[in-house]
């Protein structure tokens, strides 16, 4: 599977002893992507038995403590580690100052660059691309400015179909990357042989969009549409939302509209308020309007349902 | 015991899944002093059952993030909690940049008054004083500037002798603090009965000393000299003597000189180089010179030998 998110901790507010704040390790086409980095992200990092050296791309949704304030200590223990390839940290105006003045004031030895790309824009925008992965900003609605991400694969090639192609000598090897790429094969007599002949349907491309901090925000709907896992915050239960307004969170049913709306392949609730003890009310709330919603788990691994299953799902 | 240290973390520069970085509790006469601050500290306070309320000094030996990323965290829980006392902080000058700076991006709500007392001073001072505890500086010789800190209860009241105080009717209640304060008692008739028939000795003062990060340093050795427990770092065995001067700590061997020539109580180690796996060889260095040596674990518990105990060891 080219897509598998790592829930490194999801809890709101205030660190507890057994359940983290919001961080998440999101491997997605051989990239590692952190997204978001509460205290003590770096030792679930370790419980989670990630590879440090492999990440390269930091992604913060927002300002507030519990979503940030583990990343000094990660970024000083990457220099402890002797971390030499730059590290590029997306986050909101604000970020680089609020890095670069604990550095500062640490007086730590920076053994590689660290790249900021401060975010400020309201709409959606794409901020990283490369051959394989886009990453989009899901403009979210808090109480400080706040971005979710979605993380998606680009289509990939076509797959030669080998038997196909063993029945035409005239393709040689040299061809193949023209028929991953969806072109027909022109022969040297002039025959053409249609790409759809010789190739199959390539593996899926999956995505993954992560919404929180926020209000219910319906209007994200069109950049997370289809997306194969969504998580989405779910603070409170319906009965509070009144509260949920004023403190710029969603409640669970809302989360599960969002998700339907998108026709999400899965939906990961989380960032839930520290005065429900027993989680399975959120999932009273939201299995009704969203069927395939799940609880996350401290360290929980999760991958998208295999494409057949999500197909008959989505029909 | 009116004195209780418990170690919150001690492990140096990158927290571990199973050790966390420097930090400790100290209960001394009903104060709780938080000692540094690494990350993650107020997680280990919960593990600790510490009452967050109660804190309301902490203490930073130096700016470096293993002993102050997790201040800001614990400050903003603080304000989660609702904590409406002042909370004073004392630290390297540049602390008050370095926190507010954090809160500001964070845009906390700050439900409290934060005093920083920021410290420059080379030489040892008194830096808290109140009706039962005393701290004072113990400049240390680190990378960056850096202090311990010396708590030391007051001298207690002497303790009424009740018994012979009531073969003396004339002796009324309103009396007794006179003779707790070592004052002779004078009757209206004018005969005086010395203080030392009416009252006996008071209760043992304790002290406890915290020395981290630093390179050895005999001349601190006066500032401490006859402390109940001595917390002192021990990064390094002798072996790895030029390592310890290059990155400013100290081998066990020379904490347990500074224990021995201080005349310490007990000596704790701590801060240890990640590169030991069985701690032990620390211990077989330090107790050659220092036998009242003792290896600290996560969440332990000290308190001084008892009183008679402790005479014996120092006879």
């Amino acid at each position: 599977m080219s897509l598998k998110l790592t829930i490194l901790g999801f809890n709101s507010a205030i660190p507890k002893k057994r359940s983290a704040p919001t961080a998440q390790l999101l491997e997605i086409a051989n990239r590692h992507f952190l997204i978001d980095c509460g205290e003590g992200t770096q030792v679930q990092l370790r419980k989670a038995k990630a590879k440090f050296s492999k990440i390269n791309h930091i992604f913060i949704s927002h300002l507030h403590g519990d979503h940030v304030f583990g990343l000094i200590g990660l970024i000083s223990t990457l220099q402890l580690l002797g971390k030499e390839t730059p590290l590029y940290i997306f986050g909101p105006k604000g970020i680089q100052d609020f890095i670069l003045n604990q550095l500062k004031h640490t007086q730590a030895r920076c053994t590689f660059d660290i790249v900021f790309e401060e975010l400020e824009n309201k709409k959606t925008e794409k901020i990283f691309e490369d051959d394989k992965v886009e990453v989009h900003t899901i403009p979210l609605n808090h109480r400080i400015y706040t971005n979710g991400y979605l993380f998606k694969e680009k289509p990939k090639k076509r797959k030669l179909n080998i038997d196909a192609v063993k029945n035409h000598p005239e393709i040689q090897v040299c061809d193949y990357e023209n028929l991953k790429c969806g072109k027909d094969f022109q022969s040297e007599n002039g025959t053409t042989i249609s790409n759809a002949e010789l190739t199959l349907e390539p593996e899926k491309s999956f995505s993954y969009a992560f919404c929180s901090d926020t209000r219910f925000k319906p209007d994200i709907v069109p950049i997370i549409k289809n997306v194969d896992i969504l998580y989405h915050e779910a603070t409170f239960l319906s009965d509070l939302q009144e509260m949920a307004d004023y403190t710029g969170h969603s409640t669970a049913k809302e989360a599960a509209m969002i998700a339907k709306e998108a026709n999400a392949g899965k939906l990961i609730l989380g960032h839930f308020s520290n005065r429900y003890k027993d989680l399975n009310v959120m999932l009273d709330e939201a299995k009704p309007i969203f069927e395939n919603t799940i609880l996350p788990t401290q360290l929980g691994v999760y991958e998208p349902e295999i494409h057949a299953i999500k197909m008959d799902i989505k029909t």
